[in-house]
């Protein structure tokens, strides 16, 4: 399965795998595609630096890449100087509180034990973060960087080709697509609907060659709803290069999700058992829908905050909620493919399969075009 | 472009168009395509007739179907006897009345003339008119009956398959089409969330594999978001047996869209300019964003009625916002695809270029197999 992208990043098959999970991500890369590790959760540099170096135990010298998420836009005023957290978090109105208090409440869920942090932080999406992930990231020989909320800053895009780093962002319509290319960004991700986190309402279906014709000749990955080989072939029928999975490889065997019961949820879940929510981070995100979303979606919500405020609101509920595994409010961004997700495998059979259902896919569609 | 079913119904391409206008429909059909025509307009039976008389003579011998809308359940209590129009009429609460006459108000639009009738009847919807067009549709050699609603009465699919027709049925999740593969239709329609008019919420990337496995070995058509060769080969890899296009056809040069102003719109609009609402018929339909749309969404609305009520509401509305051609407020159902709508071709035209595109399609696929 090889495109002019594959070859040009020296991967065997056009198979993006994102994910947060280094173990996931190197195996991705054994496999023949090409693991993209998420740095969001990296709030300390040296957590990032140790979690690379392993990598680079594991990937056999194949390529592999980093996603950060540096918002186009800062909280507070165009031109002030980056808010501290401390003065975003001052931003949070009460009420907002008061609601997230009480569902937490209504639902008996216990606080952290003394002394423990909030373990699921927002700051990863604020701009010094990710600049201090990239500045770990460019000791290490990544082939890609993907960023996952509009075109990384200039002087980014600039160092990441000073080290023969390509760069991709993602987009949810054809409009955005153009602002990245004019932005000198190298491959863009046409995230669909059907995708798990941040997306908009165009499906891939359309959005995909949509974005193809917007910026060609540069190359396009296709996201959202891809969990097969057939899938793959679909969407590299439409004009991608390559197909980038998320949502996957969180029911993968060398995935770390923090509990059993999370991972019953996703491999229970079909494809109508996600919601495109607010709730997580301020921007619409499809996830698995539960009573926190529904709680969000309610009548009784006082609606979702604008980015990064929502994330920093619901950080330590966040927390609290996986700490204690309160199932009902479980949750993770994930895709409407969480359907087709009902095992749990090793990234090489889930690699294996891809590989093969594409090309029974090919197979299908040459027998229908009579070629053989 | 063939398939096991598009053999069985004696196409040469395995691309089912609907539209509601049989110079469509028939050109479809002539251009090796199989043309079904939407009846839900046609409250008359003799209009049907007339029609179906002529795309006898327009067809060239070549196959063709028909498009009803039969409602799994009647407005009413249960078991009790089919409402007449004027007891539906009746449980149309005042308020949403209200709010219809003020909408209207603040855009202007004048009434009907003298002794017109609203021209945009939702009784097509009901049982018994569906069945005079059935009564009709029967004495003609269609090959294929559609159900945009449910499946069929248990007699109607019987009465079919008496005569040799194929009967196929919309299905906007995998649940939905086993339920149609109990009560033995042939065909399942998969129509994803970026189609036009009725739709759920599973994009066709997700759905249409889901729906293919969960009806197996019942043929599968691939619905929303398909108006490009590239497209129909995306749904043949995911494991359709052919695509099923509706909006596509509504820029045809063949079409009858009842003013300039609303094809202007349609050619003009982005995939962003649809929604998927309740406006229309009480259940969520894709269709154009209009000002009509949006007071339905806003904070006044007094929220959509359920089928078939909201159609009796809004009919004489519509026939108006038509009649008058006011612009901010003219709508039509179509999906995503109208993104890529921007030229006014005619059938034959359109048809060629979904074959010559998948053919590029599958070309292109098979280098990336390194097949060729």
């Amino acid at each position: 399965m090889e495109t002019e992208l594959s070859t040009s990043l020296g991967i065997e098959h056009a198979i993006f795998g994102f994910t947060p999970f280094p173990a996931v991500a190197a195996a991705i890369t054994r496999a023949g595609g090409l693991g993209v590790l998420g740095a969001v959760r990296y709030t300390a540099p040296d957590d990032l630096r140790r979690d690379l170096d392993w990598m680079e135990r594991h990937t056999g010298g194949g390529p592999y890449g980093l996603d950060v998420v540096m918002p186009a836009r800062q909280a507070g005023p165009p031109g002030a100087p980056a808010p501290t957290e401390a003065e975003v978090e001052a931003m949070i109105p009460e009420g907002h509180r008061r609601f997230v208090r009480d569902t937490l409440a209504r639902h008996g869920v216990p606080g952290l034990p003394d002394g423990e942090a909030s373990g699921w932080r927002i700051t990863g999406w604020m701009e010094h973060i990710a600049r201090s992930q990239l500045d770990v990231a460019f000791d290490y020989p990544i082939k890609l960087l993907a960023n996952a909320l509009g075109s990384p800053p200039a002087d980014v895009v600039a160092r990441a080709h000073g080290q023969g780093v390509q760069v991709a962002a993602l987009a949810g319509s054809a409009r955005h697509a153009r602002r990245h290319a004019d932005a000198g960004i190298d491959i863009v991700v046409a995230q669909g609907y059907e995708a798990g986190g941040h997306t908009g309402e165009i499906a891939t279906m359309v959005l995909t060659p949509e974005v193809v014709d917007a910026v060609d000749p540069l190359p396009v990955l296709a996201a959202g709803g891809i969990g097969s080989g057939e899938q793959i072939a679909a969407a590299l029928a439409l004009g991608a290069q390559g197909a980038w999975l998320g949502s996957l490889w969180l029911t993968t065997i060398e995935a770390e999700l923090h509990s059993r019961a999370l991972t019953g949820k996703l491999l229970a879940a079909g494809s109508g058992d996600t919601v495109r929510s607010r709730a997580l981070t301020g921007k619409p995100a499809r996830q698995l829908r539960t009573e926190w979303t529904d709680a969000w979606d309610g009548p009784e919500s006082p609606g979702a905050l604008p980015m990064p405020l929502q994330g920093l609101l619901v950080a330590e509920a966040v927390s609290r909620i996986q700490k204690h595994d309160v199932v009902p409010l479980l949750g993770t961004p994930v895709g409407q493919i969480v359907g087709r997700m009902n095992s749990e495998r090793a990234v090489r059979a889930v690699m294996d399969d891809l590989t093969r259902g594409f090309e029974r896919a090919v197979d299908r569609v040459n027998r229908i075009a009579g070629r053989s």
